[in-house]
């Protein structure tokens, strides 16, 4: 799916809300877990229930992994199962040498291989280009790399300040002087400016929390085409109109995800309509803010 | 394993190799092809001939998720198979918030969850403690943090250099002075030096490519008691002598990994002895070093 066909869809459904299948089959009310695939019956339920509401699902790797080759197959029915008309992330913050990351993006973008196709994956920097750019070897398909998450640990290296040096030659009439400028900035601005040398932004989203929103000015200077995967609104209690405010551009370029507070929305039989009232909520609440927001 | 026993078995096999499992289908011997479970059937012959040489098995999680559900299932196999004297690492470099690093940990390492009971798990450190410390829940068992890899992108972000500030008080006779005293550090220093908050070096190792030999008298200071897991000898062009000799603390504190060039040293019949030969070259190698290098 391409960044304007993402646009189009945002358009139509006046939603930029991405559905986090975090399905952990200790949550799953009681009465699915006698199914063949509790998982993917839980899946399909909140799938069906939300899908009018949402763009783009997104389910973490670590949710199915944790279930071996069973949670693979899970996985695989619930992406197959998904509307082609939604956006697909695999959560998986991968990210390896070289040749390895290539076999990565094949698991996750190439149906032949593990038989999953999904329009993006996310990936970690710490590694850098080398482990990023095999996956921008599948055309039409993108990269989501981590930039400023969510959780408490994002301070340990990701607001750390690196130091460049630039050179500075001034001139003026008696001589030339060469001097250097000192600039700090934090890690995860870097992160930002080099990843736009390896891709462009119709292949390359960032990992932005919502629990970061002060920051997404700044954000929005470094990249302001950038599609941003915005976690953190709901149970991590990001505020879902600051983030729309200071990060939306002119093809929205959100995509806000949300997972807990929809999957658990209820815990009884009525699970699935309480989780499509809480995507409905939220896409409502979305369509105010582009209509606020959305620059013209 | 705890450390201890760790270097126990190192001291009987005279080796610190470890066998990396990278098993690509497509360069698996065309004989082997037509067995149920081709990368399995692979992996067996690879262990049966190098399990006398080796302390450590290390399959690279990438190779068996670009099979799907099957290839989680030959992971599972492939680890069930490896003698229970060798220290098994899940290459996966995972790493997400707090309760979905949780459910990676339990992925590799509750056999009850997916099947698989690694003592070590390779993590990023990119998100920070809270995606580190869910695998340290797990008594006994290990968490390998990525420092400073062995592929060229290692320099995008590892290399990169952070500002610290420390504050300095200097008194004289007549008056206390307060100064800032600015210090800078590669990233992956700090990398280093801020995991040893969260685990001790009993649960903690660090990646340390072959390629980066030149940096391993700087980490041995930052780092002296941690066990340093080091890829990128053989194919990738590190130096086995360099790394011993800069690298080698008194309990050994290396696990140095080779893939390709054990299990492609032959691509015909005769593969598994072929493996086991360049194997024993290996161990016999680190026995020197170990003669040499360990301090006694």
């Amino acid at each position: 799916m391409t960044r304007s066909q993402l646009f189009a869809r945002i358009q139509s459904k006046k939603s930029y809300l991405c559905v986090g299948l975090d399905t952990d089959p200790r949550r799953i009310p009681t009465f699915l877990r006698s199914e063949k695939d509790p998982v993917f019956a839980f899946n399909q339920r909140i799938i069906d229930a939300t899908s009018a509401h949402a763009v783009a699902y997104k389910p973490n790797l670590a949710f199915y992994e944790a279930q071996g080759a069973r949670g693979w197959e899970s996985l695989q029915k619930t992406l197959e199962y998904i509307p082609t008309d939604c956006f697909t992330i695999a959560d998986a913050k991968r990210g390896d040498i070289g040749n390895t990351s290539g076999l990565y993006a094949r698991a996750f973008f190439d149906k032949t291989a593990a038989g999953l196709d999904f329009d993006a994956v996310t990936v970690a920097p710490y590694m850098g280009r080398d482990s990023v750019t095999p996956f921008l070897d599948f055309p039409g398909k993108w990269v989501i790399l981590l930039a400023l998450t969510s959780n408490p640990g994002s301070e340990d290296l990701q607001q750390l300040r690196i130091t460049n040096y630039e050179l500075r030659i001034t001139d003026d009439e008696t001589q030339v002087r060469r001097s250097q400028l000192r600039i700090e900035q934090p890690l995860f601005e870097r992160v930002i400016q080099t990843a736009q040398t390896w891709a462009t932004s119709d292949q390359l989203m960032f990992v932005v929390g919502a629990t970061q929103a002060e920051s997404l000015t700044r954000i929005r200077e470094l990249a302001p085409d950038n599609f941003l995967l915005v976690p953190g609104v709901g149970a991590q209690g990001g505020s879902l109109e600051e983030v729309s405010k200071y990060g939306m551009n002119a093809q929205c370029g959100l995509l806000v995800n949300a997972s807990r507070s929809i999957l658990y929305a209820s815990t009884d039989a009525h699970f699935a309509e309480a989780a499509g009232a809480e995507a409905h909520r939220m896409q409502q609440e979305m369509t105010r803010y582009l209509d606020a927001y959305l620059p013209v």
